[in-house]
């Protein structure tokens, strides 16, 4: 570390910081960072995040000190089934054999993690190669060579475009398709084929605001998503795979795809979107658009709800902001609210596992493309607040704000959908987040990261216009009324 | 959990606290807690803490929340290779396959979890099993049957017996022989033979304090182990395996047992240790002990230093407390000050993984047999800072000593070791917790817990002995010199 001056270490407190970190380093780059942990238990500290990783196809190199075999044989303290659990994160494994190895194989894990499509290149580096001698140091080290990506056939272009234009068909785009380029392209389809533009859920990262194409988005909700899409024949895939309910229900729908509509996969993640979404457009004809600008709501005031909040996020914005969005429930009014907001990107929650949004502000942060906003909310926040002491001490220009409204609503939500409603105080509490309530502005502050709480929209609007105009971190508490908002 | 109330529920804002506090309540009450944990992100969160757990053979019963087969199928987003890593936990693993399956199967995961050895048992439940039908309400429940544990046979008690009379020996106790009744068992046969008695580097609880006896313990250093040991001819081994060094080093020791040395696996964990040591008083006849009673050193004054935190917590602990000791190198000097203090016992970390004591001091308060201590420092604090906002919302009575001293000195003892001192300021860097210095009372305070910051042995013992006497967690954050003590 001190000899290569092109390697910046960043400190983190626990393994799934740095891990979600890698994770938004790669998803506003497109370029792998590694992560440093030790042994089977920080792997595992880990893993969470790079599950979260790998729903996001971000490549990521994570690099795991380990015994040596001799011994592993005779199962030291910190021995553990660690191939299990590095074959359990997905994505590429190998393990070091030599010091000879490292150079090869590194550049082998590299090439791994960019896919296409990106993924995880787990690397076991076991002491004994950490401090072996090289063969030979006149061998020119290799390079990472990543694959190319494949484009559609003809054949699926021709059938693509046939269905778009005979039935009632949307273009369902994701993952690398929706770029504001990308989406342009789509729109441009759907306009000439009378087609609806529908984004996938949660897309790794999107581009969003004034000048982009905004298309509606497919609803968390399976059974809402399912009436969103009733009157499909034809969903063409640009980018993401089949949507699938996030869970199983009783009586609920197996798949988010209407009964008789066809399913056409032109172009799956990992493939060439760009070249599909242009081979469309040549075979429409389709016309450059042009978008109406629109005014931004009024900056908002009065008792912050989850509304609020969105209103105030979208007025203040400046251009460039990264959004790291792991706001639940608290933020199903952001993507409306910031149609015409200046142009923006946001990272969302692929994996659905909590304690993604402070890590991946971090990463996101530390690619110096700009200032970050990380949306929180209060149970998500807490499985990785270790991540403020890291954008402290890295003096990194990302504002946070958390919404506090002091429970699990997610859980909530879920049972009401089963109908299973929390029926007695026991289990009540189980999903509330009070007795005691939490200081979120305190546990930041105690981590380095100055701190505000803020009850009002004015507070809110107030305060984030006073982060983005100062370098370094900030941390915004948000009190919003208690429960399902 | 409203309907069973002999159900105790405990809301713990991240999975590694649950499965830790399983394992502190484990230790205490020689009883399996269950983990309620959702898929694979919530099972990999409590992995770490589950494999120090392995390391005490600490029964514990997880329960993972999963999809049915049918939906992981269509791999939703939340869906991982959660067999592979069920698997790399150790233990016992399971899935449930229907409703009529979970009383069985369950009872089987108790009987397994207690061993002996205690281990964890982890059962897969998929939503669909949890909303089925059961065939017959009229059966009986099953119950746990957990399995008898075997003694040594004669021919090994002769064999021991001989060895520890005729050559320069070692009676080496740990796991279930290090509580007060067994170490007093261990002490009369050492008199007789003329061997030592030594205590394994880090068990799972041990008892200790005035009227205990208190066995020389195995250094944590394998080379220093190893001179420690090095005059023995023969190592009696009950309740603990063969020693190990914690890592392997260049030219290091492979094992911590002196050339030469006959090793006699006598009772292995999970064997019967209190069994094989009447024995061994049986065989040699010998006498009661009786011991000396010594006075704790007196009451510390002057700025604070690992000696004067022992001395502190020497001098003022009750009768009963179980101390949850993650100090790692600030604990250095509390085995031997605490000697003559009142009778206590002490949870030590037995994986060596990060993030155990405080998770382990909230599962052992939740016995409800007394106040617990945890000893905590700054690094390993930082892993699991969630877990005092469930003491304090259980109002638990658990005081906490966190030692600052502003660095990862364990990470420069090793290098230190292996001769790879830290050179640049780069690397440097990343063993140092300042810039910023956390405000580690400040921590406690936000997740609802008292807190207080000491820097004097005179401030400490005041804090200390406040915090005995009011009901309910108190923090004590207690400032070191910076780095390695």
């Amino acid at each position: 570390m001190d000899s290569f001056s092109d390697v910046t270490p960043v400190l983190c407190l626990f393994e799934g910081v740095a891990t979600g970190a890698a994770d938004g380093y790669a998803r506003v780059t497109r370029r792998p960072a590694a992560t440093l942990v030790h042994l089977g238990p920080g792997l595992a500290n880990g893993w969470a995040n790079l599950h979260n990783a790998r729903r996001a196809h971000s490549p990521i190199v994570n690099i795991v000190g380990d015994h040596p075999v001799s011994h592993r044989l005779l199962d030291p303290p910190l021995n553990s089934d660690i191939d299990s659990l590095a074959a359990s994160v997905g994505g590429w494994h190998a393990r070091f054999s030599s010091a000879s190895d490292v150079a090869h194989l590194t550049a082998q894990a590299v090439s791994a993690a960019y896919g296409p499509p990106g993924r995880s290149a787990t690397l076991l580096l076991s002491s004994d190669v950490a401090w072996g001698d090289l063969d030979s140091k006149s061998t020119p080290w290799p390079l990472a060579t990543p694959s190319p990506i494949t484009a559609p056939d003809d054949a699926m272009i021709t059938r693509a475009l046939a269905s778009l234009r005979s039935t009632r068909s949307a273009l369902v785009v994701g993952g690398d398709a929706v770029t504001a380029e990308q989406l342009e392209l789509a729109q441009r389809i759907c306009a000439v084929t009378s087609s609806r533009l529908i984004m996938e859920t949660f897309p790794a990262i999107f581009d969003h605001g004034a000048g982009v194409v905004s298309p509606e988005r497919m609803i968390y909700l399976s059974d809402f998503a399912l009436a969103q899409l009733a009157d499909l024949e034809t969903m063409v895939l640009v980018g993401t795979s089949p949507p699938v309910p996030a869970f199983a229900y009783r009586n609920g729908p197996e798949r988010i795809i209407p009964e008789g509509c066809e399913v056409i996969e032109l172009a799956l993640p990992g493939t060439d979107t760009r070249s599909a979404l242009e081979a469309l457009v040549d075979g429409t004809g389709a016309a450059r658009l042009v978008l109406e600008a629109h005014d931004v709501a009024p900056v908002p005031s009065g008792p912050l709800t989850t509304q609020i909040v969105a209103q105030a996020v979208a007025a203040t914005m400046p251009e460039g902001l990264i959004i790291s969005d792991e706001s639940i429930t608290s933020g199903l009014h952001l993507y409306g609210a910031t149609q015409f907001s200046p142009p923006h990107r946001v990272m969302s929650l692929t994996g659905n596992s909590l304690g993604f949004g402070l890590p991946a502000a971090l990463g996101a942060a530390q690619a110096r493309q700009g200032r970050v906003l990380a949306l929180e909310a209060d149970g998500s926040m807490m499985y990785t607040p270790q991540a403020l002491w890291s954008m402290a001490r890295e003096g990194l220009d990302v504002t946070v704000v958390a919404l506090s409204n002091r429970g699990y609503a997610i859980v909530e939500l879920e049972l009401r959908r089963v109908h299973q409603p929390l029926e007695g105080a026991t289990s009540q509490r189980l999903v509330e987040l009070d007795e005691p309530t939490m200081d979120l502005a305190g546990v930041a502050r105690a981590l380095g990261v100055p701190s505000v709480r803020v009850t009002t929209g004015d507070e809110l609007v107030d305060a984030l216009r006073r982060s983005y105009a100062t370098p370094g971190p900030m941390f915004i508490e948000a009190v919003l009324p208690k429960g399902l908002n």
